[in-house]
């Protein structure tokens, strides 16, 4: 089994007037290590969208917020697959605040494999559900 | 039982390169239609902040994305309360495509009462939990 | 000569740990007047994109923060044409703090007319120049 | 004379419509390398406001576009002192789009030091202008 885990730092935009990360910016966390797995798999959503005619827009997302992060701090994002179908699949994640030696949050996306051009559901392509079954875990 | 929908336009920021509303942005959406009511009922998050000395950060969150939106839409975040603990709300909302007679996406956020300068959970106001209790809607 | 207003309510995530509406998030809010005004002219991004192939993508842009604005504030932004050229425009606008009756801020963008399939300059749609000529305010 | 090179991804989230970086995000950009910079030297913004009682609000920003970048794209922020005066400074900034070898942005920020109680400008920290004088570039 793989594992997967993508390294920033808070921006300070990324803060609101509570001075601690917006709650929907962790779903951006989220997805900026979804892109970095992605890539490291060599199909970013460039690849998937131009040279696959598939887009992977999201259909479910849930967080649960732990532990707040503010600017400045170093954040790790741990990405794994929860469930991996025909058509969709889920990813989970966990948000490590480095800085504090916490968990910041946690949750899941679950996406769903659409043709581009007709926004439809179609399989998703065979050579990314391999890419990606190393990094499935089990509840 | 009361009803709170409040109105706006998708601005082209919201949008990424798949030409569509980004999935964070529906949390911001709902936020924004939750501080229209607060002020609405004379309590918005300044007043809870500086004046009684609360904030409401959110514990958890969870969305369903429908059908997707795209700029210049006019989308409708129509909010109510799905549960009113003593240190704890559920807002429930659903986000309406006018432009296309579609229900967009769908959720709840789970905020918890925390005294501002100690970051722990406290009481919620007994005026902000009376001022929201007619929006309160059972399952 | 016409003059164009807009007005809204900052939100939350607009905001960032100081307090105050982010810097970035002034040129957002001159974009979401320049499209209110697009459309109340029949001209959103969408029509000029795919009905006439044309984008207009931002060159230059400029801005000076005069007075911090806060969440649940409202503000208005003021828009006016301060240059029509043939492939371009510069828009002018001021961003007036209605609930502290002050000028946040001011500042100009400028756009460039583009075919959107060849990403290279062209001459702006003619209708869309007259529609804005009243909204030109000189120096 | 030292340089400040920081370089990261463009995020999916930081595209609109058109495929492109918006271009509000270019001062976003500018702003995670000033930070970048900032914690370099040993002082983050928390440092400036929490232990030195300063904050550095931006007065003045510019930024002219000259190739847009896409997701996914690697980008590095070139970053300088253009003028060190008593009360503020002015940034210069380059954003490389690394993917296609060309230059994607190029602007300044102006920035003046107050007092984060009173919101009023102060002379800039002693200790905070010499950690930057290496970096100031004359015209």
């Amino acid at each position: 089994m793989a594992e997967f885990r993508h390294r920033f730092t808070v921006d300070y935009v990324d803060t609101d007037a509570l001075g601690i990360v917006h709650f929907s910016n962790y779903f951006r966390y989220f997805e900026r290590a979804e892109l970095a797995l992605l890539r490291s798999l060599g199909f970013d959503y460039r690849r998937l969208n131009r040279d696959m005619g598939v887009a992977i827009p999201r259909v479910e997302a849930h967080c649960r917020y732990l532990s707040p992060c503010t600017f400045s701090q170093e954040v790790e994002v741990e990405l794994w697959v929860e469930e991996l179908r025909d058509r969709s699949l889920r990813y989970g994640f966990r948000i490590h605040n480095r800085s504090e030696g916490k968990v910041a949050a946690e949750g899941w996306v679950t996406v769903v494999s659409i043709d581009i051009s007709r926004f439809e559901a179609v399989r998703m392509p065979e050579e990314f559900r391999r890419a990606l079954t190393p990094y499935l875990r089990e509840g």
